[in-house]
């Protein structure tokens, strides 16, 4: 089994969990806290930033979109259907753009924010940032929601999964992210039908199970996080 | 000849013509300004985002990496010795994270701020953001600066090229962000001999000529930057 470092409301982290529970390949996780800046964290990754994955030989392999490549060519290539990722360069451009799309820029617009500050920053000590949340900084973010979610009800509203016919990582990217904010809930999702048709279904998976069962200390989910049918 | 939505002191377009130049392949580039978020460029790429290649039937394929992996996988692969990616999937971890390193976290801890105030606020109109340069932010980009150049310095002196023994993506990422700060003479070469000296090979490269013979209205580069021998 190989090992995650992780933080369980990472979108990045949980975009590695699910991709590895499609492939029915268990991960041991770790817990880490980056912004501790451990020593033998460091080593692992000199950015000291999450996931990182130790792979085969204890090789740390860093950050969301190389461990997902890796996975597929260490394994998602032998997966015919179940395959995350296509054999076209052009499909595959468009799903790593996705990926992209949730992974970097949602993240730098919304999630990394709406994170730190409802999550780490009251667990984290004063002396690394921590103490009570930045409303500005919120406010910001909670802005930039809505253009996300749009764009997703979009796709998902014109193609049958996030990059086109077939479930990719695409969706695996997509639905980490937005399984962040809903966990906090501050996705409105009446207004958005097509993304919450896709995002149920993609939270039927039995790979999203553990996700659904995370909880972190002193943040319970919205009611309906763990809900199925909500 | 395909065509490339770029901007010349953007380390991220510089990354994908230097590596369209190693494999000997012209690109016909197309200066954007995506603060004006042009409808036309909107269109190829929502993200209003640079750089954007227009692969063959004019499809686009949006972000340095994306356009890498797009371009190993329709050239690179043929390329055997000039292959600048490789064929373990370790090796291809290790490339993949220092172009991130230098691509998305130079990136956001220098780069891209030093060229907001320096080179675009002078021309950007005050309705897009443009005016004089921000102090408080040119001082914090530059702090971090320090850090990039001792952990290139640390990758040139212990290995022969920065992801290993032989030239890769990690070379282009790495020389395209340093040659913007090099044009804004952000560098102090004399703390960094062994990042010079792998500097001094990259841009005695035929593929960096176009890069040293590009000039921004109203800022002229270091007097060394075109020099190869500085």
């Amino acid at each position: 089994m190989l090992t995650l470092f992780h933080h369980p409301l990472f979108a990045n982290c949980r975009f590695v969990r699910v991709s590895f529970g499609e492939y029915g390949e268990e991960l041991a996780l770790i817990e880490e806290k980056p912004w501790l800046r451990r020593r033998e964290f460091l080593s692992l990754n000199p950015a000291a930033t999450l996931p990182v994955l130790l792979a085969e030989g204890d090789t740390p392999i860093v950050g969301a979109t190389v461990i997902a490549e890796y996975l597929d060519e260490t394994r998602g290539v032998l997966k015919r259907d179940r395959r995350l990722f296509a054999e076209d360069p052009f499909v595959r451009a468009e799903i790593r753009r996705l990926v992209d799309w949730y992974l970097v820029k949602m993240e730098a617009d919304v999630v990394r924010h709406l994170v730190r500050e409802r999550v780490l920053k009251p667990v984290m000590g004063a002396e690394f940032g921590g103490g009570s949340p930045d409303s500005t900084a919120l406010r910001a973010a909670r802005a930039n929601v809505r253009q996300h979610m749009k764009y997703t009800n979009w796709l998902a509203g014109t193609r049958n999964w996030l990059a086109g016919a077939r479930l990719t990582y695409a969706d695996m990217a997509g639905a980490a992210s937005l399984s962040v904010l809903d966990y906090l809930g501050e996705i409105n999702w009446s207004e958005y039908p097509a993304a919450k048709d896709w995002y149920t279904r993609m939270k039927s998976r039995p790979s999203f199970r553990p996700l659904l069962a995370d909880r972190v200390r002193g943040l319970t989910p919205t009611s309906h996080y763990a809900d199925l049918d909500f």
